[in-house]
């Protein structure tokens, strides 16, 4: 602790320090900055934003993470509205990271989710940050788990992930969360068909939303097939019978039931000491797939590497090549 | 082409195309033999392995490749046995990969499977090769594959994979042939209870087996039950509707509508370009996978490496470290 240790720190390390305390001290500014850092592709900027995530890193954990996902249409961004409204007035902080399906990359997505959820974007304790679809898969950003992190340094109790369902990007979120939260529509009697394959076994809870006016009765004959098909199925969490209800989010019918629901599997799940175990599992297989990726990543990073791939690929495809053969190939080079 | 080539040539290259040109030619016993070298997890054997794979490639994917899986006690022997016979019986070749449970990785399991499946053993057209379930994951060996390939080249035109249900079994079978069957057994009437998730999307076909005697009508509900539900999950394969159907191994009743639904189903998919896209896909992710494992293998072959890992993985379940800290850490040594 010389003065020559102080010279060294430069401005930059200086003013990840302020910001991790920013965060920490509930500025919604800072933690929209912080996430940027951590969203930046720059090589320059990782080293600060694993420096940011490390002190950050202690008080992360607090809270329940609860993805939302449903077809589009199923009105994902209205029940996010009204039940993230319901929940700060009941002294939760609330963060969304939610899908912005008006946005691209650059520019655009942060006006488009304000207007989507005005409510809860003006509510001071909630916190929105919308992902452009455009660039991440189904709204799931390559640092959505890191994003969460910093959502949790910064005081919010309550993590509201929504994802559209584009590939594996449900299942991605699944394995971030503790509660999965499945929106369907009522509709024409066979609202099942045309539903993703398995996704129905990785939710904790079915809503049946838009059930208000005369689309009451429609809806409660859902929610009756719903338990019914739900009852032959595996649940997503053990022991927890996965079930359906019906809810307006319009009309802010049954959004308190669901909280209801929630509270009582974390309840559960922390007495039987499958939340922990889950949490667990989810770091540790985390921090598996990133060896993974960044082995794949750094094995790929070369054009030749790529070229002989697909040059092999092809083939293999003809014919002229088995793919063990083709793979001994690829490692001698 | 000179002398001097031919004497480089030692005996055990020779002695591999000599082997190539018996599976070839149809010997039951030269092809155990070609699979043993392709199991052999020895250095030396793998170079032979890999000539054998070489030359026999080009004659491979002739055929159907048919996988079966099935909770213990839905009788997938007994299924394995009539329907195999059958098909052997309309002048069909027959390859079975079959499950041994009395086995473990050494010894027993040739025994085993020949008291399983008697008939089928003792047919000229038939070739039976267990996997023991010790070191292979549900009956999926590392290399069955590779034993695929070289049963193509052998000649045998139907291709039965059997699996029992672990971990991801199912799905890495489903990924390996061109049509899943399912059995299942009749009940109490809630024989979908207790079912794997998913697994019901991964079929094609689904077997209420042991429809005989007293057991028919409880079949034919069964039967009923399960159409209701597949009519609202997505099909296995595109624009196919699965269902159900009852048999009886024992009896041999209904097999034929089996065989003949597959039929209809190799059409279809052929017609429709199905067969070889699904085909072309299975080839290109499997080579993905390879060397994705590949690179696991070699990164964690150190016990240094592994070591690390392992501490990384404490320091982030203690909450002592990020995990992407925890990658740059592993990365940067």
């Amino acid at each position: 602790m010389t003065t020559r240790h102080f010279r060294k720190v430069n401005k930059r390390e200086l003013s990840v320090a302020s910001l991790a305390d920013d965060i920490r001290a509930g500025s919604k500014q800072a933690l929209a900055k912080g996430i940027t850092l951590i969203e930046s592709v720059k090589a320059e900027d990782r080293i600060y934003a694993n420096e940011l995530l490390e002190r950050l890193y202690p008080y992360t954990g607090n809270c329940i993470r609860i993805g939302i996902t449903g077809v589009p249409g199923a009105g994902k961004s209205t029940f996010i509205e009204s039940f993230g409204t319901m929940l700060c007035e009941q002294h939760n902080r609330v963060a969304v990271l939610a899908i912005d399906p008006s946005s691209t990359r650059n520019g655009g997505s942060i006006l488009g989710d304000k207007t989507r959820m005005e409510t809860l974007a003006r509510h001071p304790s909630a916190f929105i940050r919308p992902s452009p679809t455009a660039g991440t898969l189904g709204g799931v950003h390559k640092k959505t788990r890191e994003t969460m992190m910093l959502c949790e340094a910064a005081g919010y109790n309550i993590l509201l992930i929504e994802t559209v369902g584009v590939g594996q990007s449900e299942t991605l979120v699944r394995n971030m969360v503790d509660f999965f939260l499945l929106l369907v529509l009522t509709g024409a009697g066979d609202e099942l068909q045309g539903m993703k394959k398995g996704i129905m076994e990785i939710a904790d809870l079915l809503l049946v939303n838009k059930s208000d006016g005369e689309n009451v009765p429609v809806a409660k004959r859902a929610v009756r097939e719903f338990n019914q098909l739900l009852h032959f199925l595996q649940p997503a969490t053990p022991e927890w019978q996965t079930k359906a209800m019906a809810v307006s989010s319009l009309k802010k019918d049954g959004l308190d039931d669901v909280w209801t629901i929630i509270e009582a599997f974390v309840k559960f799940t922390k007495e039987n000491d499958y939340f922990e175990s889950r949490r667990n599992q989810q770091l540790t297989d985390w921090f598996t797939q990133m060896i993974h990726d960044r082995l794949v990543e750094q094995f790929f990073v070369s054009n030749t590497t790529r070229d002989t791939v697909k040059q092999l690929e092809k083939r293999i495809l003809l014919g002229e090549v088995s793919p063990s053969n083709a793979l001994d190939e690829l490692f001698s080079k």
